[in-house]
């Protein structure tokens, strides 16, 4: 495993880590559970991402559960949770947002399902416009003060919603945000590499990235269409299916066969090597690995093979397949 | 229900609120109680407001019963305790007003009346001139990075207090104050329209406001003089009855008397005209409701739709016949 | 009784106010030391004064039984401590002094003897001319920080500390000292009236005194001399003797005399006119009295009453015998 | 036993303070760590000095039992530990370093090891390339607030690394480090006597030296060579012979053998000669020792009987020799 500086802070995550999102919210058992962790922390794996909305609660549950049972060192991995659309299927107003109720509230709630003392990372998972920035700088900082929260950041904030919080805190002296955490994959990559680009010396902000497979598109799975029962096909998956394909849908999924054709002639899964392809951006921190299965895992941890065995002839053949 | 945020703060209560007063101090059984707050919470109320002095502890310790009782979730609900009066008959110098000692042993025993970790809102009940408003400041700022008080804010203080108390605040990076709780109704209009205007929008002042039927004034209840067993005819409470009705005494009573024919003439109850009034003024953040009984509180709660069934043309009448 | 604020401090302290040193630290009995409690506590008084050194923590322990045992209301009473010359007969290094560490362990210790979660107040109970001024301030503003203290103070500190202590709060934020506790009395004038003049007014400075009878010599019971076995004659108290008598002994010796004999022109006991005539300074927030007797107390509170019944007459001549 | 003010704070410790480093991580049985640190106390040694990595936390638990053992009084001792190499043979990235997460975690460790409520001291072992300084001084800062450390420092910082601490640490008011604790002895000089200099004066910077004996190179014992099972024999203390010995490597060893030769000219035994010699330095707050007997601590603790024993011309013969 190779690791890396959460951008210019001192905290150290595995340039690979594992995320509950989709997987941890009900659809896997236990025991699969429990493989997927052990089989990340055996290869190096250092963090765990999550968020309260993950299946409103059951993701972190069953990854407090899961992590408390594999007794892993706690200043050995780092955990994360994120706040904004609540736990509850229907929230009420003060069970959402970025308001100091629910920063603190859920805050509390993520120590008790994983089962920690503190949470070394926690994002802001979306901008909450009927909340000043101000009040939830505080509230951050005071949780970090409070040695409740190690990290604070954000994720999918504007590059300007970002600079109003860096302001914020050098004003009154409070912990700025150290993170984002984006989409970033080869057919999204305006935010991380154009709207961010001076964030990253300005502030040492580092990201950690969701979606590297751009939802599986990229795995090759859905170049003959979306099927029904797939993620990107299911009915209730439209806004997600939306948001990975963007406009104009039958561009991006051409350039997703092109890339996974290309693959195949590198004779490499085009899985782990759109994963590689995100951590030769030396300002990605950590890309987030989903799996429902230990194969998959393995398979994308393969991508730290993949950095140091192809040339940059095959990198530019990336870049130019997939743009 | 509607919500509104308090203020620029990311807080949202519901329009409507149930307030203890009078009613929560030993007048009502506690099964009584138990009905009014969980209609309350039916119907969308999230804000329960109290007060150390509202039966000296007694009002507290009957809505913490019946709260835990009612097993209503923790970040759904906000709940207030003012601090100011203290909590016993004749208190000690040191058991009333706003100096760091009484402050905070307030807020310790309005948590264990409560049954809360924290309170939501707490309020200085009135101005301290035997206190330096620095030193209230402090203290609230402390109990909010304590995590005991997520949010602090005034109740009848003047523009002027409440300035001073921000120029504190921001000169020593403290949390200032969110919101107002002021007397507002159609017959008190002054404060909240001429002496508070410029602070919405300098400080993002909330307010939430208490007796929007001028203690029962404006129910009609009064029309034919105050009976010796109604809250505004009994002995003690000439004080309020002088606070409420004002001077000339005779003027308000019939403007209340024009108000409530004017509600009869639209067909609809009073009561909820005058709070529907209320909510018209966009700096109010929530209305506090007081009820002893289920229907009156059902009444109330009518307010809401009324701002949308009455036309411009009803809302001009109320204001000319009120003026 | 009478209540003072503590300088411009919203703290009330009895005017007369109740003391430990001396008495409570071994000399008398429990039940006494409940007897006088509970009557200073039914007289009015809400202040009572200890110290870590006072019979080495004895004294707290006593005081802290004795109030627990009484149930007192938390909120109705101000309890305070003093650090600096350590709890122990031959402190080591670490254990005296106003270092972080010392100040810190001083504290918790003296929460722990008075049975209580906070001090009201906490004194440096001297100067430490081996701890920066800013070191010991820093101290002080976390215990009050952390809830463990409400007000800080010095004992027996030059002007010119105390305005360095001011200077160091006032430039990081901090919590500056509210009060002083220095001896005076008729016989001891010169730091509360001329060194301290200016920091009234300039800080808000509030001062509790100590020896308000100049340890006895005010009562009038050394007009003869110094018995052996009291307090002033004995060996031990050579520096206490000194002190209070100061050079040329004679001198002070005879205006005690010349005040006793005034105070028998009066028809008053000069104990009670010694203390009320500290009250006639606006600045004394609170007279700290020792007594090892109820009656010796009672007879000592009845300075409140002489306020009122002696004239401006009196008063003149009782400045002028003392002179 | 002398004391001395680390640096300009309140805080005094013993100018000989005993170290865990070498003998606690598991060489010596419990018995004789209990009479160690039995016959410091009792010689007035109020400093215990320990880090998370001496035997991997072994020597924190070791001397945190004997210390609980011997019941010291808790404000009568000061303990220490120190941060940055981990606690665990092969550390991942997050268990070792200067960033929040480790700072953090490692200061709970050591204070269950230890079994103490705060550290006195808690050091930076190492400066940390990979962390920046400013988060390392927000969280030391945050221990102290939190009550769980009294002084943070460094050990082997640059004056350049310590300045950039300092510069931090006054911009945002915090706690800036109090003390450094470098090596030290008649063989190594140049950092605390021409780096450090004008640190003394400008931050009031207290060391703690360790080393004084240059692992022993001072006490003869290498005068003939280095012999395999000695300290500065081991195969695997390479590392350590070389940093002590320096280039060139014979000179070390003739200035050694030229200074063992002149203690036994005084008649004095070498090691409490080359201890005395370090006290000499006015900055020096405390020499730490090292012993695996009690005999052998007993004579490192003349050395301050030496300062006063020996006149100024032995002293100046110490400084010619060794040069």
């Amino acid at each position: 495993m190779q690791y890396r500086r959460l951008g210019s802070s001192g905290l150290q995550l595995s340039a690979l880590s594992f995320g509950a999102w989709v997987t941890f919210g009900g659809q896997i058992p236990r025991g699969t559970a429990r493989d997927l962790i052990a089989a990340a922390w055996d290869h190096g794996v250092n963090f765990f991402d999550n968020a309260e909305t993950y299946g409103n609660g059951a993701a972190e549950r069953l990854m407090g559960d899961v992590i408390a049972d594999l007794r892993l060192p706690r200043d050995g991995y780092c955990v994360s949770s994120k706040v904004y659309f609540g736990a509850v299927d229907e929230p009420r107003p003060t069970q959402r947002g970025l308001s100091r109720k629910h920063v603190t509230d859920a805050c509390h709630d993520a120590l008790k399902r994983l089962r920690v003392d503190y949470l070394d990372l926690y994002y802001c998972h979306r901008p909450d416009p009927d909340t000043p920035v101000e009040e939830t700088v505080w509230a951050m900082d005071a949780l970090i003060r409070q040695g409740k929260v190690l990290y604070w950041g954000t994720s999918e904030w504007s590059a300007t919603q970002i600079r109003e919080a860096h302001k914020v805190a050098r004003h009154h002296h409070l912990h700025a945000p150290t993170m984002e955490q984006p989409q970033y994959n080869l057919l999204h990559r305006e935010r991380v590499e154009l709207e961010y680009a001076p964030l990253y010396a300005e502030y040492g902000m580092g990201i950690t990235i969701w979606s590297p497979l751009a939802s599986g598109l990229l795995t090759g799975k859905y170049n003959a269409g979306f099927p029904e029962q797939a993620r990107l096909g299911r009915q209730d998956n439209g806004w997600l299916r939306k948001l990975v394909i963007g406009e104009p849908e039958q561009h991006r999924v051409e350039r997703a066969r092109r890339f996974t054709a290309l693959a195949a002639e590198f004779d490499v899964a085009p899985a782990p090597l759109a994963i590689a392809w995100c951590l030769r951006n030396p300002h990605v921190s950590s890309v987030i690995l989903g799996a429902s299965r230990v194969e998959q895992l393995l398979q994308n941890l393969q991508a730290i093979d993949l950095l140091e065995r192809l040339d940059e002839t095959c990198w530019h053949k990336v870049r130019v397949v997939a743009a």
